[in-house]
C-alpha cells in the first residue's frame, strides 16, 4: 500500500507491505514541484512522480490525509485540493481505491498525541518499521505514518482503535 | 482555445477559434461524472473527458474560472479544487497554459451585469457566437463564455476593459 502526504512543493510518499504480521518498508521518497512554475506544471510534476510510484507498486489502496482539515486556510486548502485531485487520478488509473484519514488521528495512533511534533512522528515511524534512521524529510515520515495507520484501520481494526 | 466550467457532476467545455476577427464555435459539450462513485473515479471521468477534448484540439490555452471565488463554501471549493487539478493536468500534458478569470468578470463582460442569471448568459453566448439556439445546459454556455472572455483579455484587451 502507498501513503502520500501531498504538498504543492514537496509530496512525500511511502510504500509498505505487511509480511507475517510485520509491516515492512518497500520504498519511500519525495516528489518535488518547482514553486516558481505555473500551477498546472506543478500539478503535472506531482502527478508524474506519484503515477510512477503507483504504477511500479500497483498498491491495493492509496492512503491520504483526510480532505477537510485545513478550513482555517481556505486558499491553501483549495490549492492542495488540486494536488490531491492529480494524486486521486493516479490512484484511479491503477484501480487503487483512495482511503483518507484525519491527520490528528494518524498522530494519535502513532504517538498517543494527536498534536505530536514532526520529530516525534519521525521517531514513531522509525520504530514501527524497524529502521536505523528516522525518515527524512518529515513529509516522508508523514506519508509512511498515513500508510501504516490506514493499514491498521483496514486490516487490523482493533489495534488502531 | 478551450473554456471549461468544472463541476463534480457536470463539467461544461467549449472550443472556439477566432477567424478574421470573428469568434467561431468549434465544439462544445459536457463531461459527466457519476455522483454515486468514489471521488477518485469521478476525477478520472472528468480527466478522461477533458483530456480527450484538449488532445483533439491542442488549444493555445485553457480558460477556467478563477480559483478563489467559493470561499463561502470551503468544502465545495476544496472538492472543486480536485476536479480543477485534474483539468490543469490535462492542459499541462498538451503544453497549454491555464488562464483563470473571475466568474463575476465573465458575466459583466458578456451581459454588463456581474450577477447575470443563467438564461441571460446563455442568450449572450448565443449572440456572440451567432448560434440559432442558446447553448444547453448552462454549464456549456458558461464554458463558452469563459473562453470568449479570456480570448478578449489576451487578444483584444481593450474590448474587455
Amino acid at each position: 500500500m502507498v501513503g502520500i502526504d501531498p504538498g504543492l512543493r514537496i509530496t512525500g510518499y511511502g510504500v509498505i507491505r505487511a509480511c507475517e504480521g510485520k509491516i515492512q518498508l518497500l520504498e519511500a521518497g519525495i516528489v518535488r514541484a518547482v514553486a516558481s512554475r505555473p500551477l498546472e506544471q506543478r500539478i503535472q510534476e506531482i502527478y508524474d512522480g506519484v503515477a510512477e510510484v503507483v504504477r511500479d507498486h500497483q498498491p491495493d489502496f492509496v492512503a491520504l490525509e483526510q480532505l477537510f482539515s485545513h478550513y482555517e486556510r481556505p486558499k491553501t486548502a483549495i490549492l492542495m485540493g488540486h494536488a490531491r485531485g492529480a494524486i486521486c487520478l493516479a490512484a484511479a488509473q491503477v484501480n487503487a481505491p483512495v482511503h483518507a484519514i484525519e491527520p490528528t488521528r494518524v498522530k494519535k495512533i502513532m504517538t498517543g498525541n494527536g498534536h505530536a511534533p514532526k520529530h516525534q512522528m519521525q521517531q514513531a515511524v522509525r520504530l514501527q518499521l524497524g529502521l536505523k534512521e528516522a525518515p527524512e524529510p518529515a513529509d516522508v515520515a508523514d506519508a509512511l505514518a498515513i500508510a501504516i495507520c490506514v493499514y491498521h484501520q483496514r486490516c487490523n481494526p482493533l489495534a488502531s482503535s
